[in-house]
C-alpha cells in the first residue's frame, strides 16, 4: 500500500456539502479543544476547591460540544456525502474524512447528552476523590466513584454499541478497530516471554543496580533545565509546546500550536522525570507531527492511542535508554548533576537504566516488568465491564493477582488499585493500548533501524532528526486515514507481531544481565 | 438604607419561572467562566503560537455563551417574572435578581452574535499583537488592531444602547449608571488639586526617595514567596487562589473557589509585585467574599468595577503603604532581602514608598500622580469613541497630552499609547473606573477608620481581618444589588465625593515632604 498522495488534497473540493461538514466538525472540535484546556488546568493549576465549578464547567462544556456534535444538520450533510462521488473519487484525505466524520458522528449520536454531561461531572468529581483516596491510600474514598464510574462506562457502552461486547465498544473509543478477543492470544504470547525473561534476569549472574540514579540528589531545578532540554533536543517544540508540574504525568493537546507535557519531579530519582519527559514528549511530537491545516479532520488526528503510545515508549525506552543515546546524553547530565553523577560514565548510567526488578506502580516499573502491570489491568477491568468482577472487590482482586505476577503483596492500596488515574476519568478500555504501544513501538524501530543508515551514530551524536523524520513521515502525517494495525503494517513492511518485543527485549536485558 | 436581611434569601422559592431563570444563567455564568479560563492561561500559560487557535477558541464559546444568554425562553421567563408578584414581594435578594437579569437580558440580546464573535475573536487577536507591539515599541504593529476593535466597540454601543452616548454605553458595562458628563467635573476637581500636590511635592524641602526599593537585588524567588505571605496574611485565601506571571497583571475569577492573581517580578524593584500582588489580592478578596451559593446570579457578583478598584487600591495603599503596614511587614521583609534591607528600617520603608515622580508608566505610578494617568486616558479614549479623535492620532495626541500634564515626552510608544492591554481586548470606556474606585476606597477607607477603633494598631500587628469583615458586611455580601455610588453611600454614610481622596492624599503626601 503507498501512502495517501498530499498534492491537492488541502485544496477546495468545490463541494459545498463537504466544505460545509468540514467547518462543522471543526467547530465542535474547537470546542473539545477547550474541554481539553478544562482538563489540563485541572491537573496543573487548579485550586483543589475548585473542583466543584470545574465539574459543572466539563458538564456544561459537553453537552453544548455533544450537542453540537450531534447536530442533525450535520447528520444529513454526512448521510448526503456517504452516498455522494467525492466518497470514492475523492482523495485518499477526503475519502476518510467523509467515513470517519460519519462513523464518529453515529457512535456520538448514539449516546444520550444526558448520559455525556453526567460522565464528564462525575468524572472530574471522581478524579478529586482519586487523590485524595490515593493521598490517604483509602479504598473507601473512592470505591463509590469508581461504582458510578463503571456503570456510567456500561451504560455508555451499550448506548454506543447495542448488541456487541461491552468491553470492545468502549476499547474502540481508544484503538479503533480493535477486539479484546484477538489481544488476549496476542498478550498471552507476550506474557510467556516476559515471565521467562524476569526469571532469567532474577537469578542472572550480573544484577543491574540503579542506586546510581536513585539515590543520590538530583535538585528539582536542575531536573526541570535539565529534561526540557533533552526534551527539545529530541525534537519537542517548545515555541508550540508547555511542560508542566502535575500528579500523573500526561500529553495535552489544545490546538495546533498548543501541546501541552507535564511530569512529576523526585529530587531522589532522575528517571522519573527524565523518563516521564521523553515519553511525554514522544506523544507530543507525534501531536506537532499531525498535519495543521487538518486541525479537527480526520486526516489531522492521531490514528489511535497504541500508536501514541508506540510513539512514546519509543523515545522513552527505544531511544532514551540506549547506549548511544547516552553517548551524547551523560556529559549533559554529568554537568546538570556534578554531584550525583560526576564519578560515573556513560556506560555506567546505561547499565543502571537496565534494571529489572518488580515493583508496584506502574508508571515506575522497569521496561520489562511494564507490560505485566498493564495485562494485568487489562483483565480486572475487562471482569468489572463483564460483569465477573464487582468493584467493591477489585483490591482483594489486584493484590491477588499481583503476587501472583511479581511475587510481591502491595504494602497499602496507594501502591496497589489506587494508584492509577485512569478509571476514575473514565478511561476504562484503554489500558491494552500501553502495551499495544510497546508492541507497535519495537516493530517500528527495528523498521527504522532497517530503513535509517547509522542511527546509532546519530543518536550518539545528539542527532535525533532522522528518525524524527522517519516517523513523520510514516506515521505523523497519515493522521487518522489508516487503523493501528495496517499503519504499522505499511511502515515496516510486516504484519504486527508481538515478538518484536520480545525480541528487542531480549537483546537488550540479556547481555546487561551476563544472560 | 439597611442592608437587605440575608435569611431566607437563599431558600426556594417555590416558583418555578424563577428556579428556571436562575438554572438558565448559572449555566451561562458557568460558560462564561470558562471564557475566563481562556483569558487567564492565555496571558499566563498559552504558547504564543497557539494565539491564532485561541482566537477561534475564544470566539467560538463567545458565540455559544451569547446563544445561551439570549435564549427567548429565558427572554420569556424573565418577561413573566418582571410583572409577577416576586419582582416587588420577593426578598431583596430576589427582586434584584428579576431586575438585573433581565436588564442584562436585553442588553445581549440586541447584539448581534456576530458581532459578539467577532469582538471575541478581534480582542484575542488585537491582545497578541499588542504584546508584539509593545515589546517592538511599534506603533504601527498595533494601529489597524485598535481601528478594528474601537470600530467593533463603536459598533457594540450603537446595538447595545441605541440613541444613547456611545461612550455612556460602554461605560454601562463596566460602571452600571455612570455617565461621563457626571464623571468630568469631579474628575475636574480632583484634578486641581492632584496637580496643585504634584507641584507642591516637587518643591518640597523633603523629597522622599524611593531608591532604597527600586535600586537593589530582590531575587525574584524571594520575592514570589514573601509577597504569597503578605496576600496570605492580608486576607486572600490561597486555597481557592493561585498566584502566577503575566505581562499585564490582573484578577480573574474562573468560579467560586477559584480566584486567579497574577503579577510581574522585578529584581530591581520589591514594589512592582508587592504592590501589584497586594492590588490584584484586593480584587481577589472581594471576589472571594462574594456569596458563594448566588454564583452566577447578580446577589453574587461584583457590583462594578469602580467597587471592584476599590477593593483593590484600598488594600495596596492605603494598607500597604501606611506607617503601621510597614511595623508589621518590615521585619518579614528585611528577613526575606537581608541584602537590600538589612540596613534599613520601617520608617525608611515607609518614607520610600511616599515619593511622588512623574513617570511614563501607569502602573508604575506613584499613588499621587496615578489619577494623571488615568484622566488621560479617559479623555482621548472618549475622543475616539466620539469621532473625535481618528485612531492613528492616537501617539500625538497621547505624547502631547503627557507633556502637557507631567512635563515629560515619552521616549517612545511602548512607554506612551503602547503600555496598557485595555484597548486592544476592548476595554473601551474602563479606565474611568480606576479614578472612580480611588475615590470610593478613600471614602471607605475614612468610613472604616470611624467604625473600626484601633485601626493602626491592628496592622501594626499584623491583623487585618477586622478592615476585611467591614468590607465583607458593607461592600462584597451586597454583591450587584446597589450600583456604586448607593454602595457607598450606604457603607460611609455620605454622599460620593471625591474630597476623600484629596484629603486622603494631602494627609499622607504632605507630611512626608515637609508640607
Amino acid at each position: 500500500m503507498t501512502p495517501p498522495t498530499e498534492s491537492g488534497d488541502d485544496q477546495p473540493t468545490g463541494d459545498a456539502t463537504f466544505e460545509a461538514a468540514c467547518r462543522h466538525a471543526r467547530r465542535a472540535a474547537v470546542l473539545s479543544s477547550v474541554e481539553a484546556l478544562l482538563g489540563w488546568d485541572e491537573q496543573t493549576m487548579m485550586p483543589a476547591a475548585a473542583a466543584p465549578h470545574r465539574a459543572d464547567q466539563a458538564a456544561e462544556l459537553a453537552a453544548v460540544t455533544h450537542r453540537l456534535r450531534t447536530d442533525p444538520a450535520q447528520g444529513e450533510r454526512l448521510a448526503e456525502l456517504a452516498t455522494g462521488s467525492l466518497a470514492t473519487s475523492g482523495t485518499p484525505r477526503q475519502q476518510a474524512t467523509i467515513r470517519l466524520l460519519k462513523r464518529d458522528f453515529d457512535k456520538q449520536s448514539r449516546l444520550p447528552g444526558r448520559l455525556v454531561e453526567e460522565l464528564a461531572r462525575t468524572c472530574v468529581e471522581a478524579q478529586q476523590a482519586w487523590a485524595l483516596a490515593r493521598a490517604e491510600s483509602s479504598w473507601q474514598r473512592l470505591q463509590p466513584w469508581l461504582e458510578r464510574v463503571f456503570a456510567l462506562k456500561r451504560e455508555q457502552a451499550a448506548c454506543q454499541a447495542p448488541g456487541c461486547d461491552a468491553y470492545d465498544a468502549l476499547l474502540d473509543d481508544y484503538e479503533p478497530g480493535a477486539r479484546w478477543r484477538a489481544i488476549v492470544p496476542r498478550f498471552a504470547s507476550l506474557r510467556r516471554g516476559i515471565v521467562t525473561l524476569v526469571r532469567q534476569c532474577a537469578d542472572a549472574a550480573i544484577r543491574p543496580d540503579d542506586r546510581l540514579l536513585t539515590e543520590s540528589v538530583f535538585p528539582v531545578d536542575d531536573q526541570r533545565r535539565f529534561v526540557r532540554e533533552v526534551a527539545a533536543r529530541i525534537g519537542f517544540d517548545f515555541d508550540r509546546g508547555r511542560l508542566d508540574t502535575t500528579n500523573h504525568p500526561f500529553c495535552s493537546t489544545l490546538g495546533p500550536g498548543d501541546c501541552r507535557i507535564t511530569t512529576r519531579w523526585d529530587e531522589r530519582s532522575l528517571p522519573t522525570a527524565l523518563f516521564g519527559v521523553l515519553h511525554e514528549a514522544g506523544h507530543g511530537m507525534y501531536e506537532q507531527g499531525l498535519p495543521p491545516n487538518w486541525y479537527g479532520l480526520p486526516p489531522g488526528e492521531a490514528a489511535s492511542l497504541g500508536i501514541h503510545e508506540s510513539q512514546s515508549r519509543l523515545w522513552e525506552n527505544l531511544v532514551g535508554r540506549s547506549r548511544a543515546f547516552w553517548e551524547w546524553c551523560f556529559p549533559s547530565a554529568r554537568a546538570a548533576f556534578p554531584a550525583a553523577l560526576g564519578a560515573a560514565d556513560a556506560a555506567g548510567v546505561h547499565a543502571a537504566l537496565l534494571a529489572v526488578k518488580p515493583s508496584f506502580i506502574r508508571v515506575e516499573a522497569d521496561e520489562v516488568t511494564y507490560n505485566l502491570h498493564v495485562m494485568m489491568r487489562f483483565d480486572l477491568e475487562r471482569a468489572v465491564v463483564h460483569g465477573d468482577l464487582p468493584v467493591p472487590e477489585l483490591p482483594g482482586a489486584w493484590n491477588e493477582r499481583f503476587e501472583a505476577d511479581f511475587g510481591l503483596r502491595p504494602p497499602d492500596d496507594a501502591r496497589g488499585v489506587l494508584q492509577d488515574i485512569h478509571w476514575s476519568v473514565g478511561l476504562v478500555g484503554y489500558f491494552p493500548t500501553y502495551t499495544l504501544g510497546n508492541i507497535y513501538a519495537a516493530q517500528l524501530m527495528a523498521a527504522a533501524r532497517r530503513r535509517i543508515p547509522d542511527l546509532d551514530p546519530c543518536f550518539a551524536a545528539g542527532r535525533f532528526r532522522p528518525l524524527l523524520d522517519w516517523l513523520r513521515q510514516e506515521i505523523h502525517t497519515t493522521g487518522r486515514l489508516l487503523e493501528s494495525e495496517p499503519l504499522v503494517e505499511r511502515a515496516t513492511g510486516q504484519p504486527v507481531s508481538e515478538h518484536w518485543l520480545l525480541d528487542s527485549l531480549r537483546e537488550r536485558y540479556a547481555p546487561a544481565h551476563g544472560l
